[in-house]
């Protein structure tokens, strides 16, 4: 190991950068050894599954952000061990297309996002979480044995995501719009938010567009929905209903600790079942430090060897 | 106006052909002054809202297999005065692309492929249709007043269309394989089509393909419905359920003829409500006949002014 210059002091040894990739965005964090945060960046999506020359470059844009951030230089790069938690990793294909990638690290260790915001969540302890953003997901991993379920993409699947509550908000307004169904508080929010008034205009705003967008109507429908709009709730009840359940297939391996975390678990968590809210724990560190676990565990295990 | 030679036989006038472009192919036939096939040309999908360059390559490749299959030569292709049915022209923008093209043709005319779908279905008078192939979608035309409903795309609406039920049954089987339901013969005929035993084998197969591969699955769903499937039943009626209502609210400016066109057009009539099926009248030609009528009145009504 090479010592590195940060911010003029010398360093000892290599560090570490925890890298959260998903389908729309991708955050990547270099943690001293005690865990503090040195530098952070953000950059786009980076899902293989949707593009491994994007994957590939915001990976690498989020880690110049991270050291630019942290006071270093980008040729530090090469000091850096990486830990890269990616979404569509599970197929295989991609994930020996990620493997093999001509990356700019010292060594980079690579899993699935759940795997490494499962890790994060607890602390590197056992455990269960569900991730409810843009896309939905559960997973547990318990003595070794982990099940992975949902997270099948959009439109396939991720019931209760952002994606999908918004894609059920434009169906519903799309209805509205030819005919089919009376307006609705939440109809009439869609319409003004897209700032459109006919099905057409609907579909030039939404057609052919990533999850991401979609994800952006989700609030609506929630807010919707906590005023006791009918078709919102119908919705969110529907999307609740699934992520209680998945819940309970998690808990069936006995997970000692569980998380919801992603950007819609907050205004989820009041809709779900009860039983599954009195099992809920805070999760205790972001994606980006159980990457940084991940790839501290790998290393260690390579280095001892 | 000059003669041009077709099969060696000196012809007095310019030809039309009729093109209908759509989601998943294109069809062109060049056509007699009696209406007789001179030609026809079949390439790849049309969909300007899914690609201009591409819907341009299809318009010019099945006009290139048309010209060959009626003897003509390629060259021959500026003496054509195209009739041009092309879906996701509603949207104006797209609508002004297509009409700037640099087309190789003597003259061309555009409208919806719901227009030429209409005239060819009624021969040229007014009436009703239903196109249920890849997508789903409703027109009338009466009295130089039109509707057009649905149409919205995969998968955003088209409802009961091939893609939307390929996609539910899509979404049935990732909800068996993950354990949230039991078994049913969709499910497993629908795995072993694909030739998949896991969640993450529907995902590979199908995540990020387009409506034309979903619509390859709607078969399978119909004859699941048919051999009296439970859950290919409840897809297949809610999505007959939307198209009887899209077919009543057509009938709203009473058309004096109604016709189901497309590839779904005949498993999902069974399935229509008892007073949709009763207006039903066979369409009496195709798309491209209907796109070549529109050709013809409009060059007609250009040539008189």
């Amino acid at each position: 190991m090479r010592s590195v210059m940060v911010k003029n002091q010398p360093a000892k040894s290599l560090f570490f950068i925890g890298i959260d990739g998903g389908g729309s965005k991708c955050r990547a964090t270099i943690y001293s050894a005690e865990d503090n945060v040195m530098g952070t960046g953000v950059s786009g999506r980076a899902n293989p599954l949707h593009g491994l020359s994007q994957t590939f470059e915001s990976i690498q844009l989020s880690t110049e952000l991270a050291l630019k951030d942290a006071g270093m230089s980008l040729t530090d790069c090469k000091y850096l061990v990486a830990g890269l938690g990616l979404a569509g990793v599970n197929v295989a294909r991609l994930y020996q297309d990620v493997v093999n990638w001509q990356h700019p690290f010292a060594d980079m260790y690579v899993t699935s996002d759940l795997h490494t915001a499962c890790i994060g969540a607890h602390k590197g302890g056992d455990g269960a979480v569900i991730i409810t953003g843009t896309g939905s997901c559960g997973y547990a991993n318990v003595e070794g044995k982990d099940i992975s379920l949902g997270g099948h993409g959009f439109a396939l699947g991720d019931k209760g995501s952002g994606g999908w509550l918004g894609l059920k908000a434009a169906e519903q307004s799309l209805l509205h719009l030819d005919g089919f169904i009376e307006q609705t508080t939440l109809t009439r929010r869609l319409c003004d938010h897209l700032k459109v008034n006919n099905a057409l205009g609907i579909v030039e705003s939404l057609a052919g567009e990533s999850s991401s967008v979609y994800a952006k109507l989700a609030r609506i429908v929630l807010e919707c929905a906590n005023q006791q709009d009918q078709a919102s709730q119908i919705i969110v009840k529907e999307g609740a209903a699934y992520i209680s359940e998945l819940a309970r297939k998690l808990f069936k391996i006995n997970p000692p600790r569980f998380s919801m975390i992603g950007g819609l678990a907050e205004p989820l968590i009041p809709w779900l079942d009860k039983d599954v809210i009195a099992r809920l724990s805070p999760a205790l560190a972001p994606p980006e430090l159980g990457a940084t676990y991940f790839a501290r565990a790998q290393f260690a295990r390579k280095v001892s060897q």
